[in-house]
């Protein structure tokens, strides 16, 4: 299984991205990494004596050349018609030509999700697709959560849609049998919230899934749902008002123990906690997270992706494919007449 | 000025909602209280001799009978026409007539929106009012934050008179000169979100208000705007979700202390801590937020507010018709010519 990685679009140094790759080739003997981007800079480098303890894992990476990257100041539209070598277009392509299995790209979400659906299409049935943010569950385990940001003009059928790709990857990626599906809403109640939202209730609780009802805020990170569901505008505000939270609450603990002695004195072991609670918090900080519902296998990372980033990645696209999720989503949708 | 507190909706021991009014009365000497409510409780109770010390102030509070409440089976359209005695039919209905200045309640919101818009109609030129939230600037100072749940349906009309509301409200309560308003949207440039969204942008953007563009979620604490406005239906899920964030952190952190004895030893320390900032964040927790666009001066308080809440949220309903937000609400609307 040969997996694409959109080298050139991360912001981390090349070594720390090269050696998450390495990481993830010593993890799963069975994968095969395309890096793309700038040959002249990799293939050196991938030679360089302080990997000749990684030959192994290094020879199976190959090299597919694109130099140009997507800039704050280009329109992701234009970019991805006129730079011909655009490294998101040319993984894609490698993508539908079957080169590589999986694409995982650490740039600019906008220009990853226009350029699948347009490379790649949708699965049939979808017109939308969706983000997924693994949020921590506090008990362990992850909320699968979308959309965070694909798709912020969304009708009844879309999210409906995010409903069942949200389920499937929940089954393959957590072994969950019967994911409890949430809607996101201000209310328990059925009749909350507004019209997209009560008509996207009813909908989904006349459909043979788990549907458990809809899911306040305060339950993101609850019990009380596996995926949760909502439109790529509230998904993607909810995610940064979250990321927000989290380091309005840092800044504060950080003033109130450097403002008392006896708290300075375990001041390293809170700083271990607060890092990790921010990597927790922080689902863009996760490895790698799905595009659903375009027709092959992309995963976007953060932008300051660094080693592990990168790593983990790399294996949830690996799992992602040997999973099957992309056919597995277009026989739910079959099974469940949405096609 | 009178004030009407709505003691029956509150949550908390009746003597704690009574020494709030007591303590409202002793920092604001120029305003009487119309307690709503049993009057065969409270009046023996006022009588007490644990309040002895304050006769002073008890003797500026009176009673105004209603015996009847929201519960969590009642439909909210349903109760305000059909309980002859409800507390905030009474209330508003008091407030109407001029017997009583504000009307401070600590009950159901929905219910409070709708028996306001009812009893008391609405500000000229607007059609859906909002209920604003006060969000902690890291520096000190409030964002005021609009709608978070009064109207989940909004069309551009109603978002730009969010922004002229919260303008006014951020002039009156915090002296702000020039409120910068933002609006809340999945990112900073133009013509990000979706059609409702881009066209509430267009709009402020022409307006005689200083509109300093979109915020993201991860700004709602920051110092870009000083008012941040969305629909109910957004501002609902952010709040939740801000209020679900602190607490799991809260439990993470307690988590990660608990593991450590050194860390155990300064506990209290960071108990204190995080105490502080739970009540920073949770915007309900605050005393008294305005329901604004109504024709008339309601505050809502948190269901469990305590002695402090209630005590603050009548101090704010009494600031609010001193600088007479509503007036002011009426003209901002006229010079903007949005009437």
């Amino acid at each position: 299984m040969k997996i694409g990685v959109d080298l050139i679009s991360g912001e981390s140094p090349i070594e720390e991205l090269i050696e998450g790759c390495v990481d993830a080739l010593r993890v799963d003997q069975e994968i095969e990494i395309v890096v793309i981007g700038k040959g002249d800079v990799y293939r050196p480098l991938l030679q360089d004596k302080k990997y000749s303890h990684f030959q192994k894992e290094i020879s199976r990476i190959s090299i597919l050349q694109a130099s140009e990257v997507i800039t704050m100041d280009d329109d992701p539209i234009a970019a991805i018609r006129q730079k011909k070598d655009f490294s998101m277009v040319k993984g894609l392509q490698a993508h539908k030509n079957g080169e590589i299995q999986a694409f995982f790209s650490p740039g600019n979400t906008g220009a990853l999700v226009l350029a699948s659906a347009l490379q790649l299409g949708r699965v049939r049935g979808i017109k939308k697709p969706a983000l997924v943010a693994l949020l921590p569950k506090l008990d362990g385990g992850s909320n699968v959560f979308l959309d965070v940001g694909a798709s912020a003009e969304c009708e009844v059928g879309d999210l409906v849609k995010f409903a069942v790709m949200g389920e499937t990857y929940a089954k393959c990626t957590f072994g969950i049998n019967k994911p409890k599906i949430g809607l996101l809403n201000i209310g328990e109640e059925e009749h909350k919230g507004n019209e997209l939202y009560k008509a996207t209730y009813k909908r989904l609780s006349e459909m043979n899934i788990n549907f458990v009802g809809n899911i306040e805020g305060k339950h993101l990170f609850s019990e009380k749902a596996d995926v949760i569901v909502c439109d790529g505008n509230i998904g993607n505000i909810c995610l940064k008002t979250i990321e927000g939270t989290a380091s309005t609450i840092n800044k504060i603990l950080k003033q109130s123990i450097k403002s008392s002695l006896s708290a300075m004195l375990s001041l390293p072991l809170y700083k271990g906690a607060l890092k990790g609670l921010k990597e927790a918090l922080d689902p863009e900080k996760h490895g790698g997270v799905p595009l659903l519902g375009v027709n092959g296998n992309v995963f976007k990372g953060h932008g300051s992706s660094g080693r592990e980033a990168i790593k983990v990645g790399i294996l949830a696209a690996a799992k992602a494919v040997r999973t099957d999720i992309l056919g597995k989503i277009n026989r739910e949708m079959q099974e469940l007449h949405l096609v």
